[in-house]
This record gives C-alpha cells, structure tokens and sequence, in this order.
C-alpha cells in the first residue's frame, strides 16, 4: 500500500509515456505499482509483497517442472572461502571483480576472506567431490533457491542489482551426452515457462565463446525483446563439460572400474523476469500481467457501494470466483471512488474487472473490463465464474500474440553493417558471422549491439560475414541488451 | 545419496545409542540419514535434498496459515549498514557480537561496513517509516523467507550454525491491543504447526526479562522436550510495543488527525525445527518422521524383485498411492537387498513401509510396517489405497500421544533447589519464582538450567521462590537448554 496521504492527492499519478523515456517509463512503473522500493543500501533491492508475489507464482511454475524431470532443492552456503573460489581460472576471472567479501566475524579479524556467493559452483562442485563415488551415484540433479550478490556499479531494479534472487541448479553426469541433454531440457523449460506463462516470446540458442558463462565449455540462453527492441537475457543453461570436476577433482568409478570426471551443467533464472514481463507487455496504464502469474486475476469494484444489496452482491460474487480456484480480491477500501480504484488495478496489471453496481445488481449483471484490449462487456453474474477461466486464458494467449506480433517487426535479417547498425536502433538483426570474436568486439563498437544467441535452426540467410566480409556459416542475433 | 561404494561396504552403520552418548547420536542419525553435511566453511551446513524436503514442508504449512491470516511475503536486502543497526540500542548490544561483516565490494573497500543479516528488525523498520502514512495504512504485515547469519564459536546442523534458514514476520499496527493479538495468533500459529504437524507437544509462555529478545517488550515462546530431558527454543513471538518505532521514527497520524507511533511485532522459526523433530522422535534406528512433514511417507520395498510380476505389481501399486494423494517412494534399486533397504528406510524415518513379495502378489496381499510401533501387517492390495491415509493419520496422533507421555514423566514441580537440581537433570522443574534476575542468575550457575518461559495458566503451586525463598507469585519452568 501506497502511503494513504499521498494516495488521496490525487491518483494516478504521471506515468512517463514509454515513447518519450523508455527508462523512466520502467521506474515508474516498478515503484507506482509497488512492485519493488529502494532499499537504505547500495544497489539492494526491496522486493514489496505485489512484487514478490509474482516471483512466487513464477517460483511455483519453474519449481514444479524441476522436480518433475527429477530435481531435488538443497540449500547451501551463502559464503565462500576465498581459496575454494580461486580453483577454476576462468570463472574467478569472471566473478572476482563483483564479489562482496565478508572479513569480519563478531569481533574477530577472518584469517580468509569468504565471498557472499555471486554464484554457488564453487561450493556445489566441492560438495560433489565429496558425495559422488561410483557410477551409481549418478546423476545427482540439484537446485536451490537463493539470493546473490554481485557488486554492479550501476543498478536498476529487477534487471541489475547488487543482490537478486534466484534459482541456480546444478548437475553432474557420468557422460558429455547426459549434461548436454540436461542443458537442453532446463533451456526447454525455461522457454516453456517464458512462453506458456509469462507469454513472452524467446529466442533460444547458443552463445558466442565471447559471451558465455565464465568456465562453461557452452552457454545456450533463452533471449526477450523489450519493448524498446532491446535485448533482455532471461536465462541461461550451460554444460561445462569436465572443466570443473578437473578443477575440483570430482571424480567417480565407471561401470568399467576406471576412474573418471563427472560432465556438469549449472542453469539459472532470476527475478529478472519480473523486469523482463514489465517490458514485454506494460503500457502507458501501467503493468499488464499474464493471468497465469498475476498474483489478482480478477479484482471486484463496487460501484456506489453505499447503495443496498451492492456490497453483498460483491461478497457473494467474491466467494463464488474464490470457489471457482480464480486468484479474486474485492476492493472493498472505502475511502476511494471506483474511478480512482480502475485506476489503480490498471496500473497494477490485473488482468480482469469486474464491475458491480446497483443497476448490475437489479439486472443480475456486472461489467467486465479486460486489461489486455481495454475492452468491456457486460455478463450475466450467473455466468460469470463458468466465463472467466476462458477470459483469462484468452487474454494469456492474446498477450503472447501481441508480444509475438511486435517481436516480428522488429527482427531483421541484415547483410551489411549499414543494414545492422539500422536493425539494432530499436530490434534485433540477425546476420550471419564467421565465428571471430574481433567481428563481434567490432560490431559491438560501432553499434553497441552484442551478439545475442545463435539459434538451432541454423538455415544460413548469406554466406559472408556481415561484419568482416569473409565466409561464414554461422547464423546469430545482434541487439542492444539490458 | 551416500556414496555408492560406501553403501555397499555394509549398512546399517552403527549408530550411537541414545542412552549411551545423545549428542552423537543425534550426529550420527542426521549424517548418516543424509539430512545435512558439513560445509567448507566454518560454522556452516548444507541441507542436503531430504533435509531440505523437510524444510519445504514445514515451510508450507506455516506459509498457508501465514497467508490466511493476512500476511504477505517480501524480500528484504540481507546486507544492513552498520548506522542503521546501530539505531535501537538494546538490539544492537545482543546482536553485535556476532555479525559478520562485508567491508569489501569487489577491488573498493566500504566507506561503511554491512552487516550480513542476523535478523531484520532494523531494515524493516526503515522502510515502514518510508510506507507508513496515516492509519488507513495499518496495520501491515510482512513476513520473509530467507537466510540469516550469527556468527557462533560452536555450532551443530540444525541447532546452532553460523548461517540458517527461517522466517522472520515483522508487523506493524495502530494500537499495542492489536499488536498483542497479533503476537499471540502468531505464537498459536507456531504451537498448532508443533503439535499438529510436527506430533511434537511444546509449553507455550512468555519469556523472563532476561531471556526476552534483545530490544522487546515481551517475548513468548514455544519450548519443546527434547528426548534427553533438555529443552530446544522452537519459536518465538515478540511485541516491541514502540520501542522500534520510536528508534526509527515510525509514526502515522491517527483517525483524529494526531500523530503517533506504531506498535510492532516480530517472530520467527528455522530450520532448528527440523533438530526438534529429529530429537523429539527418533530412536536406535534412527529418524523417525511425522507423516505430515514426512518427505516420503511410504516406501514401497519389492522383495525377490527378480520374480515374475514383483515389479510389475509394486510399480502398480505405486501409481495407486500417488493417485490417492501419498507421498511415496518405490524403491527399485537392483544392487541393495530387501533387508538393506528396510534399514535404510527405517534410518531415514519413512512413516510406512510396504513390502511385496512373489508370493504376496499370489495372495493379493502385501506387508505394511509401520516405523512408529514396528508393527507389521497383512493388508489386501485392493484395500492398500483406502487404509492408508488412515494409517498416517493414526501413526501422526501415536507420535504426538508418544512424545507427550514421554515429557509428562519428566516435568516435575519443585518447591526447593534440592528438588529443582535433581528434576532439571533430565527433564524440566516447574516452579515458583519471585521475579528477580538474581535467582535466575543463581539457578543457572548452579544447575545450568535457565529459565524457559511463564505458561498462561498461571495458577500457584506454591507462594515462595524456588530460589531466595521470599514471596513469589510466578510460576515458570526451568531446564537445561539447547
């Protein structure tokens, strides 16, 4: 809740239209919706219950798929002894210069600093190590739920902050096969909750060498467009290979008796995508949630509630949609008036409205406005909780078609850096590469677009460069990124 | 999953007696049980997948009644400036000695140094002085899920390390009468999940001066007994009246347009639950698992599995169970033999055991067990599904009715020092006190108990102190403590 004070001035308060400042559209959307506040320290995040709320119900998606495909959660530590960080070259490259360190404990000076984990492989592979003996002990499939910290210079709510919360799984398997198949399943489920749930289209692929995961042999992500035409990274699935069981000596007794490193995968998404849904589907009213993870589907407004028979209606049509298993709150605040109320759901993306008021009720009908098309349309309330799963599915549905719809114009198969520098001022190009990572540093440069994945469906669309002029085969995406 | 080659070296490994060591018993079952294992780092655990499965179902059942009760869950940052802890003075002395501090972020040293979260108090109370207007805005009720942080010399999994999991709910409310109410719904929140769900009796009561939170007005508590007669803190529930408030300045105009400070509350539980439940109920063969939190609550074991249709009709089985809503677990591991299996399964506390043999598929019947009495019985396959839920049902109010006849054997009221030594010597003494921090003080040096809390049921056993011998006019309980 908005401080009452304020909230009487006058709602709603000025959004900044997404065309004239995309940046500041996002903040005051994320703080006029209360999804997220800032915090009394550096780059921390407060994650308010609206906003927290929808990290659950994103939680709940993603963690019923692991533990279907034979995942288990584990906690682990949230320090790092500083030497266990150092085993893997590359990856301590990658983290060390955003890692926060813990020195003192009480009032004791350490001996060894320990870092809040930026990232747990570290202590999962040292785990490992220890729990792994034979091929029989394979796979072990781990995840947890967890905040980390990286120490980020510039920060901005959801999509880069000190600490975040997320999901880091973590696998090891007795062949390259089996850790390749796991990337791939995880990088599936998340492209099915990114579509199915938050229906948001992605673009899923592997990334450059440039681009993946400090100490993973490959990196695959799944890739949004904002609305902006920038690219977000949703998540990321990668197979280390042997990289880090030859760092942490992980190693177990094959069937044939030898012995053998495992092949590790590690995957992640975070409350990013709560950032990313915000850019994918809000507008200048404010949030426009899926109905699959909006904590309200449905809100109820009473319309001159003070009028008899109004508020019970309300009531009872409350409990009927509760009954019906629809996520329903009613507005019952007395000190607002239903415009200020409409207002105020639509900034918070509420899928569905249900408007009740004394000629509803006389008619035994209510007004049912749609968040999605801004369309209205009045139902009888006998119908109403028979109606409202489809409604809600259709404005799922509908909303990853929009997205999907405005995802196309955006996308433009460039040949010439003329063409690309074009295509990046607002979408992704997408262009063939020879593979040197002076083309993307290059490309980068001139157009601060990084390449984003290479798609598995490589159908070349050229065969040069388009950077460099030279041979190419490799199809890959170019954008702007968050 | 232990390590494969170790299993195969001969299960059951020893477990201690309890009558012979406790404390190594206790190691012993949750090592070898594969609940937790010891960190790299110092003080730490990690909760490995059936720990954690625990946890998650104790995490559900508070969660829901959490939520309908009209709270909501936030995330908060877990790095606290050092200033703003220092804000509520009592607080800071109980907690300072043991944060750990970050003073390094990434290559820059901290201007100032953050605190790693021992507890939340502090931030939450920062930010309701942002969120807070005017009484329409009360009260608020937050609650968070998360990890925090003690620095302890000597730690053990689950009951004291340096870093556990928990929930910690802070509200805020218009008057110290709501405040109250909230605190007890919380602590018979608390006491319902331990008796209910947990089959594990707990005294509830309210806290000595001495022993009250570092910065409360009143702290109660839940105490349960452990099985060697000591009492484990299992929750706690605090009303700060305005003491935070007025530290941090958190104040709201009232309906006649005053301003005035908040009353606030705070409580909490771990992951130290999990070390009640282990030590509440397990035994010689290890854990033993209340059906309600129980991971898995029957295992389904195939006996000669090689035998024609054994697999078949214990994979039948199976989907019947999880049909009907169980928790369950086939165990078709082809190098274990039955008997190693049922010792491992008994060590690991699954309420239920069905074993399934050739000639049980022939008579249409298979054997269940129970862990908690080791009953065995014939029960027809058609019937498995209907008796079962049953049976959990019976074995959760048997474990409950076992641990409270237990503890009645061990609370002894006590009328002198003599009789109080001998009765907190395994067990708790329930005695008069005058209320001065001098007897408690003297009680504890001189018998290592300390006092638990005041019951609400204050009727007399006597009219003197314990201790001094002077008027008393409170009755209290006395024991040793985790």
């Amino acid at each position: 809740m908005a401080k009452d004070t304020e909230k009487k001035q006058g709602f709603v308060e000025h959004i900044t239209p997404r065309d004239v400042d995309f940046a500041q559209w996002y903040t005051d959307v994320i703080l006029k919706s209360e999804l997220v506040d800032y915090a009394p320290v550096r780059g921390c995040m407060v994650i308010r219950p609206y906003g927290f709320a929808i990290w659950e119900r994103i939680k709940e998606q993603l963690d019923r798929r692991f533990k279907e495909t034979g995942h288990e959660n584990v906690y682990m530590p949230m320090l790092i002894p500083e030497s266990l960080l150092l085993k893997e070259a590359e990856h301590v490259e990658g983290f060390a210069p955003e890692v926060a360190w813990v020195t003192q404990g009480g009032s004791e000076k350490l001996q060894e600093r320990l870092a809040v984990r930026p990232t747990s492989e570290t202590i999962f592979c040292a785990m490992y190590a220890k729990w792994v003996g034979s091929w029989r002990d394979l796979p072990m499939k781990y995840n947890q739920w967890c905040s980390v910290m990286r120490w980020e210079k510039s920060t901005r709510p959801f999509l880069r902050t000190s600490e975040f919360l997320w999901q880091e799984g973590h696998t090891i398997h007795a062949t390259g096969e089996e850790a390749q198949e796991e990337t791939m399943r995880i990088l599936d489920i998340y492209r099915e909750v990114a579509e199915d749930e938050l229906a948001m289209p992605v673009l899923v692929g592997r990334k450059s060498d440039k681009e993946k995961f400090a100490g993973a042999r490959a990196t695959y992500s799944m890739e949004a467009m904002m609305q902006d035409g920038k690219a977000l990274q949703a998540g990321t699935s990668h197979n280390f290979g042997t990289n880090f069981a030859e760092a942490y000596n992980i190693q177990y007794l094959s069937k044939e008796g030898k012995l053998a490193y495992v092949h590790e995968t590690s995957w992640g998404v975070s409350t990013r995508l709560i950032g990313a849904i915000i850019m994918t589907h809000g507008d200048e009213r404010g949030l426009k949630l899926p109905p699959h993870i909006a904590p309200i589907q449905a809100v109820i407004v009473p319309v001159a509630a003070h009028k008899g028979g109004v508020m019970e209606k309300c009531a009872e049509i409350y409990a009927q949609l509760k009954a019906a298993g629809i996520r329903v709150k009613l507005d019952d605040r007395d000190t607002l008036s239903p415009g200020f109320k409409f207002n105020d759901w639509e900034l918070k993306g509420v899928p569905v409205r249900v408007e009740i008021g004394p000629r509803d009720v006389e008619n035994g009908q209510c007004v049912v406005f749609r968040r999605d098309t801004y369309e209205k349309q009045a139902v009888a309330l006998t119908e109403l909780s028979a109606m409202l799963p489809g409604l809600l599915e259709d404005i799922q549905r509908n909303m990853y078609a929009l997205a999907d719809a405005f995802r196309k114009t955006r996308i433009t198969d460039v040949h010439t850096m003329d063409e690309l520098t074009r295509a990046v001022d607002g979408g992704f190009a997408r262009a063939m590469w020879c593979g040197d990572r002076a083309c993307e540093d290059k490309i980068k440069e001139l157009t601060a677009a990084s390449s984003r994945n290479m798609p598995f469906d490589q159908t070349p669309i050229g065969d040069t460069c388009v950077c460099c002029g030279k041979k190419a085969d490799k199809l890959i995406y170019f954008a702007r990124a968050y």
